[in-house]
C-alpha cells in the first residue's frame, strides 16, 4: 500500500495509517520504528534498458500434477502458450514502460525502456511487482485457457532484473531467447514424434538425437514421419513477441470559440511470432528502442 | 525452470533446453549467449535474519473496484483478511525456513532464520519466487472467501526483503507491525463508528478525530456507541500471527529383527491473534530465534 | 597480496600462504575460515564507462596546516596542480585501462573504457586500489614539489566509482567537471583580486561578488584590476586533462632469413589546458570513446 | 573536499564551488549536471561490524625491487612490520571508530564497531579513504624506518569491508588472521632456515617441506637447527595487534562557586603480540565488542 498522503478511499480501505501516524508521532510505535533504517537502497543504474526475466518455479512439477488426460500437451501446449501471453499483456497493459516481450514455454522477458523511472528505479520493488501481477493475472485466467483442468495448486514464477547498456545488447538479449526457442522446439519435436508415431521410449528417443545437428533433426522429422519443420506452427518455432505500438492521433476541437487541438496516444499490443533477430524486425518496430 | 540437469519429466513439459546446449555447443545461440555476462550477483549477508515484507499494490483502488454491496466491509473484512492468512499459509508450507509471519490489512510480513540458505541467498530469486507464490494462493483461494465476489482483475503485490543481524532487531520489527496494526484499527474502528453508527460524513469523522490520542478514541467508541474496544475481536486488534511449531516424535519400528528409532519432524503451522511485543511470546516460542 | 599460485619470489616476500593452505587443508585454520563466505560479490554492470573520481579529504584542513610563507598559493598554487597531475600520471601508467583523466584543485577524475576487465570490475577492488596508488604516488613526489615545505602529516583522498552507459553521458561528466573548474576559477580569482589586491577583507569580498554573474566578475578584474581573464594560464582556467596516446609502430626484423614484422603500441601520455567541451576534443583524440 | 558549506578557509583553498553554484544555480554547468544522477547509494547495513581488510598490492614485486643487501630480511623484516603498524596506528589515530586490528606480513584488518556511523556507512567512500590514509602515511613514514633504502616507486594497497552481524564472527575473523600468521611464519621459518643455514635451494626446500604438518616442521628446526620456534618473537607468531584502550577520568573543578565533574575520556592504543583466539583477549578487553 502506499504510503503517501491519499484521498479518502485510502481511510476506507486502508486504515490512515499515515494520519494516524501524523496526529500522534509520540506514539509506542514509534520506539520501534527504528528497524526501519535496515532498509537500505537498491536502486538500478539510470539510463540503462532492464530485462525483466520471469520464468515458471518447479514447472516440471507442476504440470506434470494433472492427470494424465489433462496434462500438457507434447510437444507444445497451445493453451498453456497462450495463457502466458495473456498474462503478458495485462503486464504490459499496466505497465506502459515497457515496449516490448518475447515468451517461450514457461518464460517470459520484457523490456523496460531505458528512461523508465518506474517505482524510481527500484530493484525490489519493480521485480516483485511485476511478478506478482503476471502470476496473478496467470492464475485468474487459468480457467479461461484450461476449462476442465482446474488448478491444483498455486503455480508460481521468479523474475530477475538484467540491466543492457547498449541497444545492441538489448537486440542480441532478444535474439538469445528465440534462438534458444528454436533449439528447444526442434529437439523436442524430433522427441515426441519418435516416442509418440516412432513407438521409441523416450530413452530410445534421447538417444537417437544425441549427437545430432539441426540438419540431422529437420531430417528425421522429414524423412521418418513426413514433417516439413519450417511449415510448423510459428509460434512454436518463434515463441511470441509482444511489441506495443503507439499511434497518435490529433484531435481538433472548437471549444468556445477557440480551437485547440490535442494529441492523444493511443496505444495497443500486437502479438507476433516473427523472426526478431534480423534488421528487418527492428527496423519496422524502431520506436522499441528510440528516446 | 531449472537450468539444472532434470530427469525425463524435464523434456516432457520443458523442452529439454539444456540437453540441445550441450549437444550442440556451436550453435548459432551461442553467439549471443554473452548477455548472460550481464547477470550480476545480488547475494544477501550471510548469517542474518531476513523479512519479507509483501504489500498490497493499490489495494485501495482494487478494494473500491467492486461493487458497494460486496466491497470490502468496514471498519475490517474479515474474509480478505482470511484470505491473506491463507495465501501466508500456503508460502509457508512451501518454505520451510520461515519460521514466523504477522499480517494485518493488505501486507504480511515473513521470517526467515538467518541460517537459511535459501536459493543460495539470491536477493532477486527470493523475493520473486515468493511474492509470486503469495500472489498465485490468493488469487486461487479467492472464490472460496468471496464465493459471490468474482474477481474484477488481478491483484498484485510488492514485496522487499529487510535484514536484521540482531535476535532484538527482529523482535523489533514485529512488535513494530503490530503497533502500526493497534493504531490503524483503532482510528478506523472509531472512524467507522462515526459514520456508519454516528452519522457523520467522513470529513467531519476526520475532522473528530484530528488531534485526539488514544485514550480520547477509547472514550468516543465508549460514550457514544457502547463500544468497549479491547473487546473487540483480537483478530483485528493483533492481527494475524503465524508460527511454526516442529514436533519431533519418535517412532520405534521393527524391521527384520532389529530395532530401529526414527526421529521424524511434524511441522505445523498455528494461526494467533496474540501480544508479540511482549516476553512471553518469545519465551513460549524460544526455537523461532534459535539455531 | 594476491591469493593465485605465485613463483618463487611470493614466497621470498609473501610468506607462501597458499602452498601451506594447500599443503595441510584440515589444519586449524579450517575452524574459522568460514568468516571469508561473508565476502559478498560486488561486480560492477559489464560494458559500462566507469568513472573513478579521487577527490581530497578535509583539504582545507590539510593545507592551511602549514605555515603562512608555505601554505597554497591563492587563488592557484601551481605546484600543489603539478603534484596532482604527477600522482595522475602514475595512475595512468600503472593501468592502461585509464585513457582519460581530469583535474582541478584537489580532485581528479579517471575514465576506465567500458570494456575493462580490470579486477573482474570487482568495485571495492578498483576503487580502493587505485586511490591508494594515487595517493601513494602524491605523497612520493611531495618532497619534488614542495622542497621547502615537508608533509607535516599524511594526506589522504577519498575515491568513489561512478558508471556510465553511454559515450554522450562520458563527455557531458567531463563537460561537468571543466565547467566546475571554470565557475570555481572565475570566482576564486576575483575574490583574491580584491582581497590581496583591492584591499578588502573576505568577507567584504564575498559580499561584492554576491549576486554577479559571468560577465561581472570578468568586467570587475578588468577595470578595477586591470586583469583579462581570458588571458590567464589555461591551467587554471581549463584545468588538467591527461589523455593517452597510442602510437602504432611496425618493425620490420630479419630473423634467421624470415621476414617477420611485429606491430608494438607505444603509449604516452599528454598533458593538456584545452577546452573538452567542444566536439574538436573528441573528433581529435576519437579513440578515447573507441572500442 | 566537502562539498557542503564551509567557513572562509575553504574559499582559501577549494574555490568556493558551492557558493558559486549558489550564486549562479542557471548557469551553463547546470547542463551537463544531470550526470550526478548515475551516483547510486551504496549504503552498508546498519549496526553491522565492518572489517576493512588491507592488503599489500603486488608486494611481492614491490619488496623484490630493491637491491639485494636493501631487500626486506628473511623471512621476516621486522622494519617493514614496523612500519605496518605505523600505518596502521595512523589510521586508528584518525578514526576513533576502529577499535581493534591485526596485522601480518602486508596486510592489516580493522574492526570498525557495527554501531559507527562513519560516512553515513557508504561503502566507497570509507572503503577509499581509509586505504588512502594508511598508504599515505605508509609511504610518508618510510624513511622513518628504512632509512637507508629509499622507495623506488609507490607502493599500493588494496582495501575491503567486510560485514560481520555477531561477536562471534569478529572473534572467528580475527582468530583466522591470526591461524593464517602462525601457519605462513611456521613454514616460512623453516623455509628459510633450510635455504639460508642448511644450503638448500629453495626448490628443494619446498620438496622437503611438502606434506609435513605443524609438528614436523618444529621437530626440523629444532633437530636441524637448534630453533625452538615457540621461543621465537612473538611479533612474528603471532602478528601484530592495536587495542584502543579508553580511560575515562573524572575531573573535579570548582568554577564560580560551584562545584562541576567532567567526564573525559582518554584514549590510547595498544600495540601487542599475543593470543587473540582464546577467551583471555576477549575477557580483557570486552569493551571492544560493548556497544
Amino acid at each position: 500500500m502506499k504510503k503517501q498522503a491519499l484521498g479518502e478511499l485510502f481511510f476506507v480501505f486502508d486504515g490512515g495509517k499515515n494520519h494516524k501516524l501524523l496526529f500522534n508521532p509520540a506514539m509506542a510505535g514509534s520506539r520501534f520504528a527504528y528497524v526501519k533504517k535496515f532498509e537500505v537502497p537498491d536502486t538500478l543504474l539510470p539510463s540503462t534498458f532492464m530485462v525483466l526475466r520471469l520464468d515458471g518455479h518447479s514447472f516440471h512439477r507442476f504440470q506434470s500434477s494433472f492427470s494424465d488426460q489433462h496434462a500438457f500437451a507434447k510437444p507444445n501446449d497451445s493453451r498453456a502458450l497462450e495463457l502466458m501471453d495473456r498474462a503478458a499483456k495485462t503486464l504490459m497493459e499496466e505497465y506502459r514502460d515497457i515496449r516490448l516481450a518475447i515468451g517461450e514455454s514457461d518464460e517470459y522477458s520484457f523490456l523496460l525502456h531505458k528512461s523508465t523511472a518506474l517505482y524510481n528505479r527500484r530493484q525490489s520493488k519493480i521485480v516483485s511487482t511485476l511478478t506478482s501481477l503476471f502470476t496473478s493475472s496467470y492464475v485468474l485466467h487459468w480457467p479461461t485457457f484450461f476449462p476442465d483442468v482446474p488448478l491444483q495448486y498455486p503455480p508460481s514464477f521468479d523474475g530477475r532484473i538484467v540491466l543492457y547498456p547498449s541497444e545492441q545488447q538489448v537486440r542480441d538479449y532478444f535474439a538469445w531467447r528465440q534462438t534458444d526457442t528454436h533449439i528447444n522446439n526442434l529437439y523436442n519435436t524430433a522427441f515426441w514424434a519418435l516416442v509418440l508415431q516412432g513407438g521409441q521410449t523416450t530413452t530410445e528417443a534421447h538417444a537417437t538425437l544425441r549427437g545430432t545437428v539441426s540438419k540431422d533433426k529437420h531430417e528425421i522429422l522429414f524423412s521418418r514421419f513426413g514433417i516439413n519443420y519450417d511449415k510448423l506452427e510459428p509460434r512454436y518455432r518463434k515463441g511470441s513477441i509482444i511489441v506495443r505500438v503507439e499511434e497518435t492521433s490529433v484531435e481538433a476541437a472548437e471549444l468556445s470559440g477557440k480551437q485547440k487541438s490535442k494529441a492523444k496516444t493511443h496505444t495497443t499490443l500486437e502479438l507476433l511470432h516473427c523472426d526478431i533477430i534480423r534488421d528487418d524486425f527492428w527496423e519496422k518496430y524502431s520506436h522499441i528502442l528510440k528516446d
